[in-house]
């Protein structure tokens, strides 16, 4: 039946200390499965974005749950995550310094890696790093239709650096990888029809067609043509995801235990969680974090180790010595603070596994 | 005569990739020797906080160059520091969620800290912790003049935690802890003269009297009665400490060495750098770092590993490929996220350090 939320918050400090990066594996499990029945639903193969999670024992769950492959953010990540033998890996950006360390083509050797660009100059470090590895590259074109973000903004350009892959010997054309703007899928299909057209006239088809994001699953069968969804964030959830209508508290499976150490007043208090654990990735709401037990307490403020709450709402106000639990605003920073994450299930520890791709910045 | 900083760019794209965290060792010695000379002139002992670089190697210099100890925010940044010899600790904050895991008692064994608390709450953990321990703790008493961060706001509340310290026979009076606002000094020496007086009446005396801040070196030798200052971000120096006119450019000794990925139109540029690399705290100022070579150059927002650059007002705009160093807002938060520095002088590098007490949460 499980333990109560005071049993583990007890366990907790007694075994670990705060503050605690804490995962529900419950939560987990079903948010987990809820996506892959998203994409199963819309037809597209589910190709979850690790950067969130960073731990090779997720990704597997993922990939065991119906996930085709994985998607990393850094040559560093998809190195820890081919080191656990996944071996379907996306890395979703431009590499260029990696590329020039020598890891990139190391990698490739191994695995046999699906890269993107947005110019000329990555397509030159890949086929350089392809070359050394002695293994044709798969390379995806990042289009960018609306976020300003990384990716051509022209179908022009998505076609010139298509036919750059195809006249090169040691790069060969994957598709192609978008993230649309929430409401810019129509926009999406326009530029995607054109490109499609356009590659139909160089003799290439887009094998992948990629798009993007958690809040984006409700647009899920809305581009024709795309083949797979990359998203992060769903697997955890958080304040974000709660204010953009993706999530409920429910599906929140990360938190942070925190102990109020101080209090300085009758409406202010101190938790020994800041910048440092939490970081300062507000993601454009009000405050740092939802208290589920003190919903109506502010977390208004961070010091690197201190979060300042103003408590003049609550009428339950904690006690120093209280142990808390904070929603981060932004999960996919706030895992990146820390080197291990306590697994639990029905308030009962279970497990303890590595944010292991954590710190692989290159 | 040293390399040029191009020499540099390639050594470390080449060795290390980026994005890279860089210190410059000339600037370290220099920033290190200057502070020991702020304090020795204004008469307080000088005990660096070590939030700033996590680094035994780097307090061991701080040590050397004249400093009577360290000062630490989290029990495991001390552990750390003990395992290499360092003995003189303050740990600057209320220990609870550590000193019920019992590392506060097994460190207290190991060297004896000194520590800090603002509520009987935190006097009975502490008195807990040393009594495990079988070795009386030193405590200081925090106090609040104006930040409203930790730390009592009223003498009298600082009186009846120096009795209660006074009275448990596991606790010793250390003396107080400040980190008094910029520009309150003045009433920090109120606050200040009244405990003194109440403290003798008491039969105590305050050994320690300790300030703190970066900024507030420029004050120092305002407190009649102060013993040490405590300042952490002086030994690199950030965009913050330039904003705040407490360093130069030349006195940033902390860079990112970070790629240039892409260039979506004219005025836009993509760092390898974002929110995972260089944190989203801004300290209050425009923008997220400042790139010399660039400094024209906007960085507006970040993604979780993409830095955004808006150029529109750079005359040379950096090319893809291009690597140029950025100097975060907040230096401390930075160095925070990675594992280690690449360590530089000259343009040459010279030696990798271990940002050992990262990720020391608890």
């Amino acid at each position: 039946m499980g333990h109560s939320i005071e049993v583990l918050k007890q366990e907790i400090i007694s075994s670990f200390g705060t503050p605690s990066a804490v995962i529900d594996l419950d939560v987990v499990e079903r948010n987990i499965a809820r996506v892959q029945e998203i994409c199963d639903r819309a037809g597209v193969a589910n190709r979850p974005h690790i950067k969130t999670h960073k731990s090779p024992v997720l990704a597997r769950m993922q990939i065991d749950a119906g996930a085709k492959g994985i998607c990393c953010q850094k040559l560093g990540e998809a190195e820890v995550m081919a080191d656990a033998g996944i071996e379907d890996i996306i890395v979703a950006t431009n590499i260029l310094g990696a590329a020039a360390s020598g890891r990139l083509a190391a990698l490739q050797a191994r695995v046999g890696l699906k890269v993107c660009a947005d110019s000329t100059v990555t397509l030159a470090a890949y086929a350089k790093a392809a070359e050394d590895a002695g293994r044709v590259m798969d390379v995806l074109v990042e289009c960018d239709t609306g976020r300003k973000r990384a990716g051509v903004e022209t179908t022009q350009e998505a076609l010139e650096l298509a036919k750059v892959i195809r006249d090169d010997p040691w790069l060969d054309f994957a598709g192609l990888l978008y993230y649309p703007p929430n409401d810019g899928w129509d926009k999406t299909q326009g530029f995607h029809d054109v490109v499609v057209a356009g590659l139909d006239a160089l003799g290439l088809e887009a094998g992948i067609v990629s798009t993007g994001g958690t809040p984006n699953l409700v647009n899920l069968g809305k581009l024709t043509g795309a083949t797979e969804h990359r998203a992060g964030t769903c697997i955890f959830n958080d304040r974000m995801m709660m204010a953009a209508g993706a999530a409920t508290l429910e599906d929140c499976a990360f938190q942070v235990f925190t102990s109020v150490v101080s209090r300085g007043g009758p409406d202010r208090g101190i938790l020994d969680a800041g910048s440092k654990t939490l970081t300062s990735d507000q993601g454009g709401l009000e405050g740092y974090g939802l208290i589920p037990e003190h919903p109506d307490a502010g977390i208004v403020g961070f010091a690197e180790e201190h979060g300042f709450l103003d408590l003049a709402k609550c009428n339950a106000k904690p006690a120093v010595g209280d142990v808390v639990r904070v929603i981060p605003n932004h999960v996919c920073v706030a895992v990146n603070m820390v080197d291990q994450l306590v697994v639990v299930r029905g308030n009962e520890v279970v497990d303890v596994i590595d944010v292991a791709a954590r710190g692989r910045l290159v």
